[in-house]
């Protein structure tokens, strides 16, 4: 393994990100990586908030992998910070190569490190190889996870 | 119907949101509504971040509803921002009174409002009548929800 670097994400990561967010089966549909514009709109009020932290990992100066942490502060589970991790993506180059696994890693110590009892995560039910990712780490699919378009 | 407010919460509603958390088939065993202390610093927390929204919903005077909100911009889906909902009870007193739709619609409304394309939550696998009720009101349940203790 070369040189692999977790860091956080500045505004010129957002072609690369927006890259591996589109090259992805359920992305490919859903991204728009010929109008980077919302996108950099939307990084610079994540970028603003302490509570958000959108990282990238770098080999070799490459950009192959990132995912977004939001902290969030409730009441629930007495009281308990929660870490959330949306966006979790692997350059293609990079699958398989234990990548995933550094990078859930990074985030489970990122979100100790800033009080959290918990870390969570929603995962498409039609990914399956990701469910079985995430089991292997110890997170527990206990529950459902609904959404709704607005 | 008498009347029916939703509205930011308080610190002074931290006890009245904590017994409802309590007071619930699996809060019993995860809250402790003896300590406060807790409850009142992530409250703090939460309430001084313009993404968060703790609310409240309070009918003659006494607070018989309450959910959280936290507003995530982050860069999937096209950049989209999403309403993430968290912590959602109903008193006792209410159950079946339509309240909990009250709640959710504000919870829509408010994340529209806010420039969200999607809302969000997540249901313990064991709550099999707040999975046809969040059905009814138009959410998916799409994904599983994982976590882990850390």
């Amino acid at each position: 393994m070369s040189d692999l670097q977790i860091r956080p994400a500045t505004a010129e990561d957002v072609p690369a990100i927006v890259a591996m967010l589109a090259d992805d089966v359920l992305g490919q549909t859903r991204e728009d990586a010929g109008d980077l514009a919302p996108y950099l709109t939307a990084f610079a009020v994540a970028d603003a908030d302490p509570h958000q932290h959108i990282v990238v990992a770098e080999r070799d100066g490459r950009v192959v992998g990132t995912l977004q942490l939001t902290i969030i502060h409730g009441l629930s589970l007495k009281a308990a910070t929660r870490g959330q991790v949306e966006g979790v993506r692997i350059h293609r180059d990079e699958r398989g190569s234990g990548l995933g696994t550094t990078l859930m890693e990074w985030a489970a110590r990122k979100s100790k490190e800033l009080g959290c009892a918990l870390i969570q995560l929603t995962s498409n039910g039609a990914r399956k190889d990701a469910h079985r990712f995430y089991e292997r780490l110890g997170y527990s699919g206990s529950h459902i996870g609904y959404k709704m378009d607005l």
